[in-house]
């Protein structure tokens, strides 16, 4: 395709939590567009959406909605993606999938562009966005791994509910409005919308986030591991997590424990590394009480990063708490950002 | 002191939020009073409480109001149990402490009854109860210890707001509903009342409980290290903890990843122990999404074990997820299990 100024781009899912944010994101990056097809499944169709001063109506997604398109960002879940993209790609467009569908695929490169930029220019048509709490992660890894080595992960979540979607933000809504009227709580959607059993939310913590592998482990945790490996080239490093889905509403927060390989490592020099890191702020200061929150990390597109400190009993290992916005960086930023940077490198 | 029936207990911080916890469990168990007094600072000096069928007034502690008392429980700050506990021990009474002020020390006994019991024996007057969530994490871990021997300790935890009082509770209670309305939060407690500045609890998460040490760590994250070496006399135990506060009310959750030292056990075997173990309930069956929460588990003494699974990259590694009630098995109720313990093997 020869170089242009300005795009075609669908988005795909744009009435979802993170097709909202998408929208925002372009907007706020002003991103080159020529023509912004909205898309849905039928239910959604007819919806109206800002973008800029226009308004947008939604259309149902069809195979021939994508004729024309240069770039379509996919948010519709795993299903459709599954159902779309190869039809997008037939029409010549490069698809950005924000859904698990193809993240693991040996021919699709799984990117986070403070990472693995260059392995954008291998895609065969579809990119795959990683998953959220995996993204924010490996950002605040990779000038850590480039520097000192990395040999081992070891990460706990602490993950807001709107990575589940719109549907679960209400169900935390109502949930803490009833607790705090001293009424029963009503649970249908988390922890995992499509499972057997339903769970409050509100004032609790769920230690389940998407459906249980027959190893004991969630989807989630699996994605975690094997999507880090992944991103970072590192198939042999060993990573573990646990993901907790808990009461509030943007921004996954993470107890990350690693250890590097190089000895003598000095605290200021990983705080030092990570204040210099493209995407990652450093906010710790403990003589201050500075470290990020989910509040304060929210409508943010960076990722914030505090708590540094070395384990007492490894010299090798260390503490950090990995704070970013699930529905920017870990979505709909990460996916605009792909879309920057093919457009930058003219990988289309 | 003679075997007797009934005892003098005193109950020092009764209005707190442990202190009442205590006065409950104190009834629950139906514990051999012959004499219930409750003491606390002036300022809640003439509360009335209730015991059984009983209406009780709150005295002001003095030292006198020790004379005459067998097992004084001290939940009113680290300053009061400084004050007044020597002058309890001064008057014949064993006092069973549940701040901070003493469990470092090493005259004193730092006692999780399911764990070293015998501990209590060596006291001086004085018996520590440990930090909240501390107590449930060797709970959890000294079955484990027993059978397969243990060698490292990785934690993060997810604690509710309780464990820094009432004030704190209702700071969440209040800041809800002020987002609920789409309000500003007002913050004056949490994290640390005492400490400079202050941050929302509501639909957030801080990862800092109680003040921060010279060496990066919270003190919260300090006492569980030191104190987990102490209980399991296990000086040289590798243990790191973080610890985060988060916008539930009651229950202590822990995402728990230990190494053991014996060769090639399995998941089955680790679950088999914990079934088996006093104190613990082992509720852990992904296939049927089951496994503990901090509301499934509130108002309950035991401590409850899920998400056993075994490290993927370490055969020696296990991941547990460990909730309790913090103001019954980590507080009140280890107290008065001390005291249950004291009594039925005569060691006042």
């Amino acid at each position: 395709m020869s170089q242009k100024n300005t795009y075609n781009v669908a988005v795909v899912g744009a009435t979802g939590a993170v097709g909202q944010k998408m929208l925002e994101t372009l907007e706020d990056r002003n991103f080159p567009i020529n023509e912004l097809k909205l898309l849905s499944s039928s239910r959604s169709a007819g919806s109206k959406m800002k973008y800029k001063e226009q308004e947008l109506v939604v259309e149902e997604a069809t195979p021939e909605s994508f004729e024309g398109i240069d770039i379509a960002l996919f948010s519709a879940g795993g299903s459709v993606s599954k159902k779309f993209a190869p039809e997008a790609v037939k029409r010549g467009a490069v698809v950005i999938d924000n859904t698990s569908a193809y993240r693991m695929a040996q021919d699709v490169p799984l990117v986070v562009p403070e990472v693995n930029e260059a392995d954008i220019q291998n895609h065969q048509g579809i990119i795959a966005n990683p998953n959220c709490s995996t993204i924010q992660m490996v950002a605040a890894l990779e000038p850590l791994r480039d520097a000192l080595g990395l040999s081992r992960v070891l990460v706990s979540t602490y993950q807001a509910v709107s990575g589940a979607g719109n549907e679960a933000a209400d169900e935390l809504r109502e949930q803490s409005q009833a607790f705090l009227d001293g009424e029963e709580l009503d649970a249908k959607v988390l922890p995992v919308k499509g499972d057997e059993k339903h769970y409050p939310i509100a004032f609790n913590a769920l230690p389940q986030i998407d459906v249980f592998q027959e190893n004991g482990y969630t989807f989630e945790e699996m994605k975690m591991i094997n999507e880090t490996k992944k991103i970072m080239h590192m198939p042999n490093l060993s990573v573990a997590a646990t993901c907790v889905r808990l009461p509030f509403f943007t921004s996954h927060a993470e107890s990350v424990y690693i250890e590097v390989e190089k000895d003598g490592v000095t605290v200021e020099e990983v705080k030092q590394l990570l204040s210099q890191a493209p995407g990652i702020v450093l906010e710790d200061d403990p003589a201050s009480q500075k470290y990020p929150t989910p509040l304060s990390s929210a409508g943010k597109r960076d990722v914030f990063v505090g708590r540094v400190r070395r384990d007492l009993d490894n010299e090798h290992g260390f503490h950090l708490w990995v704070v970013s916005d699930n529905l920017l960086k870990g979505a709909a930023w990460n996916s605009v950002q792909i879309a920057e940077r093919i457009i930058a490198n003219q990988w289309l």
